[in-house]
């Protein structure tokens, strides 16, 4: 095996290491953040970083940088409190791929990307209409991330939609029936598949798969 | 599209809820994360949030809750400073779902599971030996989310070690070929595969793919 220490990581040229430590982690979730400004101008956003937060009540966190591409982003939150988060699916990766690249503050990168903005409800930020998972949020809080001057954003997840054939009885949305992606590092695009689903481990018990059928036992 | 909002979700019946929030953020990292107690004592556990923080320092962090099952992971880390974190391959997801079994303290889920510990270089903490990405850990900080009294830990990235086969020239590496899987809510494995890696995005320049061939043009 390999050995990358602490002293070669920093020692190392600035994309390399960029491309090596943001794929160290594992598959990471992929998201477009869409909002709107306060003067109507909607933005639109991919996003690696959006984690479950919490259940009860209902939360995510995204990490951002505050003068970072995706600035618009978290400028919009500020101003306007919400945003949407829209999966990405294998049909529309490389529209999602190219809502990063360094627009100017006025163009939409709905328009430039052939992704779709959508209004539901009376909800302020547009949705991505070409994705099949779509959350609306509202912003509460952002902690400081003081070792490297990134910022957590914490939301509640107010509104969920959904095509009603991927949740199974229990609640579970099959993320693989939709398509969703996960992304490698910066730039790969992955489409997972389920291996397998198991019920709450308990200890000294055999872990035990959702899809054992009755036939079987 | 069914639409469920916020009033829904808190009405919800309490594992509903947990299915349904956990897998709409899309998917996560799979990652097992190991530690030592002072007193000598290893432990090991499934952890879904590993979410990367930042390349230059390379950092990651990982939310927990103080006590939550993990209680022994985040204790660990709390007296000694040090953790690792070791990515789930499709092997071992059987294992690796194992250890969110509530086991006493001083029971070691590395017995009851399998999984093998081993220690690289004089680092405290235990890697885990199946692992085929391997990531050693130094705490930095932690900051409380007051919105549902979880914790963000917030680390150092101080050794990784790979076969070199996964890693490109550029320094990322490919996920799909150490078989890493990808968690879709609390307790479905997936495998994802590579669809495609695409150059830095522009504006008005078509997204290009890292794998078209000189003999496409």
């Amino acid at each position: 095996m390999k050995h990358i220490s602490a002293s070669d990581i920093e020692k190392m040229e600035k994309i390399f290491r960029l491309n090596l430590i943001n794929s160290c982690t594992g598959f990471k979730s992929a998201n477009l953040i869409a909002t709107k400004s306060k003067s109507g101008n909607p933005n639109v956003a991919v996003f690696s970083s959006v984690t479950h937060m919490g259940s009860n009540p209902a939360m995510l966190g995204f990490v951002t940088r505050p003068l970072s591409v995706s600035r618009n982003t978290y400028k919009n939150i500020k101003e306007t409190s919400y945003f949407t988060v829209n999966h990405i699916h294998e049909k529309m990766i490389e529209q999602a791929h190219q809502t990063a690249a360094k627009y100017d503050e006025d163009i939409s990168e709905f328009n430039k990307t052939g992704l779709t903005e959508e209004y539901l409800g009376d909800f302020h930020a547009p949705y991505v209409k070409q994705s099949e998972i779509r959350l609306g949020c509202r912003y509460l809080n952002e902690y400081e991330i003081k070792e490297n001057d990134t910022l957590l954003v914490v939301a509640a997840i107010e509104h969920i939609y959904f095509d009603e054939g991927i949740q199974m009885p229990d609640g579970w949305l099959r993320l693989d029936d939709a398509g969703t992606v996960s992304i490698n590092g910066l730039d790969g695009y992955s489409l997972p598949s389920l291996l397998d689903r198991f019920h709450y481990a308990r200890p000294n018990q055999e872990v035990k798969s959702f899809f054992t059928r009755e036939a079987d036992l």
